[in-house]
């Protein structure tokens, strides 16, 4: 891929996610008659997929050769990340969208021959966009983040992990989880595993843990990590698979091995 | 307190809570040198101390005659609710404040011989005020918000809780709270009391449960949980006292007793 045709996809990228989520906004707004919990759901429902829809036939129109991966399965069906690949989640935070109306994200991350090229994590009510370039660094709303800190304790960090993993379960160790929250300055659970990504960019938490996620849910945010000096892997801290599910460890790179101490998978 | 006397109480700590909103503001925009850890504890002590510094001189200048109970220490130092009481944090969610420089609020809530008359917090980075006016109804940012729902089950509730209370301690039995995390929808931990109960009050969670607040995280918020039909009591159901530390269950009236089946205190 030319530095030209990368250009002309990180721009339409962009012209995508703001479009999608005026769509969203103007969904939300709709009058809309809902009677019982079924209609909320098929509103829900209907919001998530018709953005995902209007976004694939942006990306298609633009780039009819390139491959998409998409949360709610009307995408391709990707088996391999040769050539483009488009990776997407038009409401990251489904929860948050239905309960909340706010702290959801459009996440797009689009890779080549298995490289990312652009990550785009679009908080839709909070009018913010967290983009990583490959190569040229991550920016919120247009302004560069500085790279992560490389003096940071474990002692001094704030962890996006949610309560659920420090209840018996049956992928870790949660025992371990406690001495972890024990260790750690404390604990936060926003409910949108791309905006947790952004946070973490941002330097506003410092890691973030959880035990399975989709591809959609990491490609964007996998890239903006990176570009502030980052990491996100497997619990095990083996390399993110973006055709499967996989386990995140996401962190500020000086601390990351050091939580990996904690986890323990069953 | 006259219907006169109470309308200018809220204007005046309603003028006092935006102007301590610029105050904070400009205090983080100004350059300052941060050489260690202490330099940063220092910059963020001082804001906390100027801020509070600067409501109870407002509070002074217009009514002489009512008494402050505030975090820093800086206000009197009250030992009954008789007359009209300020109880003010300056910035709620100090490592948010730290840590991410949003999610922190300046929390305001007056009483008069122990009734709650109003409420403020308010959202700084975020620009938003929650209001509530005993009586009259709560607001965010002007708008005057719904009672909450009368139709909700436990099981379809998002709880703020943080992964703290879910690791053995020694104020609560934390595998009752694992049951609780288990049964219901799903938790969230946004780091500042006076915001949690915003949220209730804002239907976007329904609970918040915490074992130890002080006075002023709890002041505003419980007046304008109130006026939303909401309920906040300590965890064994007892009122809140605002001359002592409480631990908090602020819910939604309809699921606040059964919360309480799941908080066993040590």
């Amino acid at each position: 891929m030319d530095n030209f045709e990368k250009s002309n996809l990180i721009d339409e990228a962009k012209r995508i996610i703001f479009k999608a989520s005026e769509q969203i906004k103007s969904h939300m707004q709709r009058p809309y008659e809902i009677n019982t919990k079924q209609d909320r759901k098929d509103l829900v429902t209907e919001i998530d997929e018709s953005t995902e829809k209007f976004i694939i036939e942006k990306i298609r129109s633009s780039f009819p050769d390139h491959k998409i991966m998409a949360e709610e399965g009307t995408g391709d069906d990707v088996t391999s990340l040769d050539g483009t690949v488009w990776i997407i989640d038009p409401i990251d935070g489904t929860m948050n969208f239905i309960h909340q109306k706010r702290f959801f994200a459009i996440s797009i991350g689009v890779y080549h021959n298995g490289e990312g090229i652009v990550g785009l994590i679009y908080d839709v009510m909070d009018d913010t966009l967290y983009e990583g370039v490959k190569g040229e660094g991550a920016y919120k709303n247009g302004k560069k983040l500085p790279e992560l800190t490389k003096e940071k304790e474990l002692k001094d960090t704030l962890i996006g992990i949610n309560s659920f993993w420090s209840v018996p379960n049956r992928r870790l160790n949660e025992e371990k989880i406690h001495q972890l929250i024990r260790d750690v300055r404390g604990t936060r659970s926003y409910g949108s595993a791309a905006l947790e990504f952004a946070y973490i960019a941002e330097g506003i938490i410092d890691a973030y843990i959880t035990m399975r996620l989709s591809p959609w849910d990491i490609a964007a945010g996998l890239i903006i990590i990176n570009e502030v000096g980052g990491k996100a892997t497997r619990v095990n801290g083996e390399p993110l698979d973006l055709l499967k599910e996989n386990s995140v460890l996401a962190a500020n790179e000086v601390v990351h091995s050091r939580y990996i101490h904690y986890i323990e998978e069953k």
